[in-house]
């Protein structure tokens, strides 16, 4: 059975992430930090791992960004999670006994809107969404409310009191599995992607994507990254519609290869559910 | 006396900056939030603000360019600090009484091989690198020490136990100056600030970026941001050099304006200590 490591406690975003890309024929296994689900890829040969990249309201996760480059692993698939959050608790607490609610800093913000109304619960941030489902149930805590998704209710027997309470409803996250070994991925529904260094000239930036606008290839993504040591220089990654092994898109980023300073090849990788 | 407002306590490196970009003659106000900043400088005509941007190991504050456009301010000023730490303590105290030490967490990130070398001293995050010296002082430890900058030492009549302890000297912190009174400045260490968002088409940011490379006027950086609400679509910021005064650069926003979906002027603002 595939082993696909996530960040985060059985239940998380992350988990389900994986099995909505590889359906039932895994085995999640949690880890504490992004930074460990790289380690850990890197050292396990037939492992894949899982991390956000990407949420349409908080942005990138530039953590993860830097980590691959530093990590040297190969992007083999994507995959887009709706996120909404409920206020669960223990069976049998009624909403009027909660006074405290735990959550993930990101999840608490993303309901700041909710809280906000009710200033009387005191907020505690915990390291991860499921991770405040199994405090809960491990302390017995029947004062306490939790912010997770859906899924964590049935999974820790915690009671839903209140559905879907983020500030926006147009909350997706979008996930990037990993893998130490490479794999080219071709078809319609594939994505190229690519970090990037420039020469310090002016009109750089549009020299570099216009071996791309010539040739049609589509840009989804450009995010930019401070370069640690040269203070003022930016590494930049992009997201491209089609695959390596195409040929208009091959030709596109053989010249665009002539005219960046650095390039590193991350992967063409499958969407799912996209 | 002019009052500019920023986050932190006295002796932050934002009210260093401010120092350094308006020399002694104005007086600095410390608040608590980013945000009461913006809000502060939005309701009073007659003050400025100042806010950290970018920092060439963290990366941008995504936070601060998003107030930039919600609370419709102008740039009109930037500087850049260098930003080094020192282990300080109280007098009297040497290294060995040390077994706790307390930082704002991009400044405990930002010394972090320092504190790997040491695994005895317990790490606790505060909410700023000068307050760390404040709650010090109140609560008469000696057995603390505090991450912050070299100018704290005198202010709290602090001893210094070790000098430039960050894990990578190129770091620099780049800070605006903001008003709610429009300036447009001219010469030639003038930077101009836009916010912009793309229709959705092919090549569309390589269009975008050729108004300015037809005419050599120069991309210093280019960030992206998500548009909220509008999942996968982002809203980028960029500068130039130059001002909005020359025509060049006039020329290439107006044309600019025609091949954006969205367009914000943020300010055509002054360069000091660059």
């Amino acid at each position: 059975m595939k082993k696909v490591y996530y960040q985060g406690d059985k239940g998380c975003f992350s988990e389900i992430a994986a099995y909505k890309f590889f359906d039932s024929s895994i085995k999640g296994v949690g880890v504490a930090t992004f930074e460990d689900v790289f380690k850990t890829v890197k050292n396990k040969k037939s492992t894949y791992g899982i991390i956000p990249i990407e949420n349409t309201l908080a942005g990138s996760i530039h953590q993860n960004y830097d980590s691959l480059l530093k990590y040297d692993l190969w992007i083999v698939g994507e995959v887009k999670l709706k996120i909404t959050f409920n206020l669960l608790a223990q069976t049998k607490v009624s909403l009027k006994s909660i006074n405290e609610i735990w959550s993930h800093p990101v999840a608490l913000n993303q309901c700041k809107e909710f809280l906000a109304r009710h200033p009387k619960y005191n907020i505690v941030s915990v390291y991860d969404t499921a991770g405040a489902a199994k405090i809960l149930k491990k302390e017995r805590r029947y004062d306490v409310g939790i912010l997770a998704g859906p899924q964590v209710a049935k999974l820790y027997g915690l009671r839903t009191l209140k559905k879907e309470i983020e500030n926006n409803p147009q909350n997706f996250t979008r996930f990037l599995i990993l893998s130490c070994k490479k794999k080219i991925y071709s078809g319609r529904h594939v994505k190229t992607s690519l970090a990037f260094g420039v020469k310090n000239a002016p009109g750089i930036l549009f020299k570099c994507l216009s071996v791309f606008a010539l040739r049609n290839v589509d840009l989804v993504k450009l995010e930019s990254r401070p370069i640690i040591g040269k203070p003022w220089e930016y590494l930049f990654y992009i997201d491209l519609k089609g695959s390596f092994e195409d040929e208009n898109c091959r030709y596109a980023v053989d010249a665009f290869s002539e005219v960046v300073a650095y390039l590193k090849f991350l992967g063409s990788y499958e969407l799912k559910w996209c």
